[in-house]
C-alpha cells in the first residue's frame, strides 16, 4: 500500500510518496513520463537499486552519474562536474534530476537543481531511514566546505518524494538506529501519539517491519511538513522550524568532540534528545516520569545515552557555545514543556544545565566504544 | 531628490532608491547599520567610487573583495573565492552582501549570496544604466559557463537597491546608449507614457541630466516590478516576464553570430527592437506610423538598427531556431500589439518574418563597423 501525503507549501507543495517496492515500480513515475530525466546516485546503491530504477523510469545507464558513496563526495568540486554532465547532456529547464540515495546524494543533487539555469525540477528517492524522515521534508540542500558542513547550499523543494521503505532492508543496524532517532526527536518534540505509537512499536521498526516503518516516516514527515510550512526558509530567530534542533546542540558538541570519525549524527541526536530531556525535567518543565519515558525509549532504540569516553562537561559548555543558535552571547536551546510539547529559549536557569552536563559526564560510559565509523 | 519605488514581492519586497550622490552620502545607509557587511566590486568601479562607499558604510578596504573588471570574471571559480572569503571572515547568516558595479559584479555577487548558508542578505549599488534598469528588478544571478552565459545560478532577490545616477557621469556613451536601449524596451512593451516620455527626453538621457535619468529609471523599474511580481521565478511558459524578451531573440542571434566580441548586448536588443517593431507593424498588429516612431527612437539613442555586415536571413533563422523560448520546434516571439502593448506568441505568419529579415539584411549594413568590445 502506497501512503501519499501532500507537503502543503502553495505553489511549491509535493506529494511525498511512502511504500514498499515503490522504486521497481513503473506506476509510481507516471507523472515523469516524457520530462528529459537524469538521475544521480552513489556507489553503494547503484550496486542495488539503481538498474531497477532505471528499468521502471524507461532509462539507461546513460541518464545516470554514479558517484562514490560517503560525505566526502558532498563538495562544490562534484556540484560542477554534475552541473558539466548536465550541461553537456543539454539538458533543459523543463529537466528533472533525481536523487537516489541517502543525505548526502539528496543534498547535493538538490543544490545542484537549485542552481541549474536558475532552477530545474527535482525528485527525491531516499534509501536512508535518516533521509527518509529528514530530507523528504525541509527543502534543504547543500554541499560542505573545508570550514565546515552544509556551509554553501540553498532552499529548494523537490517536486515529489518517493520513500521506498523496502530499501531499509539493506541499511546497516547502526544506520537504521540513527534514523530512528529523528523519528523519537519528532514525537518529543510535537507528537505525543507519534511518541506512543513509537513506545509500542520499537521492536517492530528495529525488526523492519514494512507497515510500522510507514506509519513512522508518515507521521514524522506530517510533523515537519507543518512546521516547515510555518518557517518554509528558516528565516525566523526561534520561530517555529528550529523545534526540529531539538537534541541537536548537545549531539552537535558530541559530533564535533569526536571529529565527526566514530559518532553518526542520528547517534549524537539520540544522547542530545535524552539530554534535553533531562535538563527539560531539571528545569521543572517535563514530568520526571515523561522524561525518563524519553531516556528509555531512545535506550530501546539502541541508540547511546552516555557521551563519549573523555567528554567533560567543559567540553560540553564550550563546544556549544560555537553553535549557530547562540545570539548574543547566550545559548538558546529547544527544550520540552510536555512529551509533544517544546519550545526555543535562552531563558533558562544555567545551574539545571550543569547538573544534567555533570550527571551525564559523570556516568561510566558505556564500556564497548563506538567503532570507527567506515571511511568513505 | 531621492525616489524610493517599493518594489512588492510579498515578504521579499525592497525598496529601490534613485537619486544623484546616494552611495556616498552615509544617511542612505542606516538600515544596514550593526550588520556584518561585506562589499564585492571590480577593480574599475573601485577606482572611482569604493572609498567613498565605505566612508559612507563605516567600513574600510578590509571588508572589501576588488575583483578584475568584465565579463569573464562571471564564474564559478570566482564564486568560491568569494564563499571563502566569506568564511574566512566568519560572517554569519545576518552577514549583508553588497554588489557595487554593474551587471557582471551585480549577478555573481547575488549568487554567492543566494548560496551562502542557503542564502544570506544582499544589496544592489548599480552603477551602468543597464544595471540600474535591467539587474535592480527581478531577482536574476548567477555565473557564466563554457557553455554559455548564465547557466549557473539562482533567484535571489536583495533586500534593498541603490541606483545612483551621479555614476552614470562616467559610463562611455556606448554603454549609455545599450543601457537606454532596455528603457525604450520597457515603453515599448507596457508603457506608453513612458515611451512618449523618451521620444520628449532621448537628448537629455543622452546629456546624463540628472531628472530625466531618475525618471526614467524608476518609470522602468516600475513596469520591471509589475511584470516580476505578477511571475517571480519565470516559471511560466510563455507567461507576463517573457514579455520582458522583446526584441531579445533577434538580438541574441546578433550577439551569437558577432561571438559576442564586438555588439553590447544593449545594441543588440536596440536592433532586435526595431525588428520586432517592423515584424509587428507587417503582421498588421503594429500601425506604420507606430513602428517607425520605435525605430526613429531607437536610432535618436544611436543604437544600431542595421545588423552586422554579412549576416544573413538564414544566420538569423538558424540562430534564432537555438533560442530558449523555441517550443516543440516553434519559434516563439515577444511581438507588439501597440506601442505599450505586446504578447508572446508561436501563431504568426512567418512569411512575415521572412520578409523583416529580408527587409533588414538588404540594407546596406552601416558604413562604420562595429569595433571590438574592450577586452577584460
Amino acid at each position: 500500500m502506497t501512503r501519499v501525503l501532500k507537503v502543503e507549501l502553495g505553489e511549491r507543495s509535493y506529494p511525498l510518496n511512502i511504500g514498499a517496492g515503490l522504486l521497481a515500480d513503473p506506476a509510481s513515475f507516471v507523472d515523469l513520463k516524457g520530462k528529459p530525466l537524469r538521475v544521480v546516485t552513489d556507489a553503494n546503491v547503484a550496486a542495488r537499486y539503481l538498474d531497477p530504477v532505471l528499468d521502471a523510469l524507461g532509462l539507461t545507464r546513460e541518464h545516470a552519474f554514479v558517484l562514490p558513496a560517503g560525505e566526502t563526495q558532498k563538495t562544490l568540486a562534484n556540484a560542477e562536474l554534475l552541473l558539466d554532465w548536465l550541461l553537456a547532456s543539454r539538458i533543459a529547464r523543463d529537466g528533472v534530476l533525481i536523487a537516489l540515495g541517502g543525505g548526502v546524494i539528496g543534498d547535493l543533487t538538490g543544490f545542484v537543481a537549485a542552481i541549474y539555469q536558475r532552477g530545474i525540477a527535482f525528485v527525491q528517492m531516499p534509501t536512508t531511514l535518516l533521509s527518509q524522515v529528514d530530507s523528504s521534508v525541509g527543502g534543504k540542500t547543500g554541499v560542505n566546505h573545508a570550514r565546515g558542513k552544509n556551509l554553501i547550499g540553498a532552499f529548494h523543494q523537490p517536486v515529489a518524494v518517493y520513500a521506498d521503505t523496502s530499501t531499509l532492508a539493506t541499511l546497516p543496524p547502526r544506520e537504521l538506529s540513527a534514523g530512528i532517532a529523528e523519528v523519537i526527536k519528532c514525537g518529543m518534540l510535537g507528537d505525543s501519539g507519534l511518541f506512543a505509537r513509537l513506545e509500542r512499536d520499537m521492536d517492530a521498526l528495529l525488526e523492519l517491519d514494512g507497515t510500522a516503518l510507514a506509519e513512522a516516516i508518515e507521521r514524522c514527515c506530517q510533523l515537519k511538513a507543518r512546521i516547515v510550512a510555518l518557517d518554509e526558509r528558516e528565516s525566523l530567530a526561534g520561530g517555529p522550524r528550529t523545534l526540529l534542533n531539538l537534541g541537536h546542540t548537545f549531539g552537535h558538541a558530541v559530533e564535533t568532540y569526536t571529529k565527526y570519525e566514530s559518532w553518526l549524527h542520528g547517534e549524537a541526536v539520540g544522547l542530545g534528545l535524552a539530554m534535553a530531556a533531562d535538563l527539560s525535567m531539571r528545569l521543572g518543565w517535563l514530568k520526571p516520569d515523561d522524561a525518563e519515558r524519553c531516556i528509555r525509549l531512545i535506550e530501546r532504540a539502541r541508540l547511546p545515552i552516555r557521551p563519549p569516553a573523555g567528554m567533560t562537561p567543559d567540553d560540553f559548555r564550550s563546544l556549544m557555545a560555537r553553535d549557530k543558535k547562540v545570539a548574543a552571547g547566550k545559548l538558546r536551546l529547544v527544550l520540552m514543556r510536555a512529551i509533544g510539547e517544546s519550545t526555543t529559549t535562552a531563558d533558562f536557569d544555567t545551574a539545571a544545565l550543569d547538573a544534567t552536563l555533570a550527571h551525564f559526564c559523570s556516568t561510566e560510559p558505556a564500556t564497548e566504544s563506538r567503532p570507527a565509523l567506515p571511511v568513505s
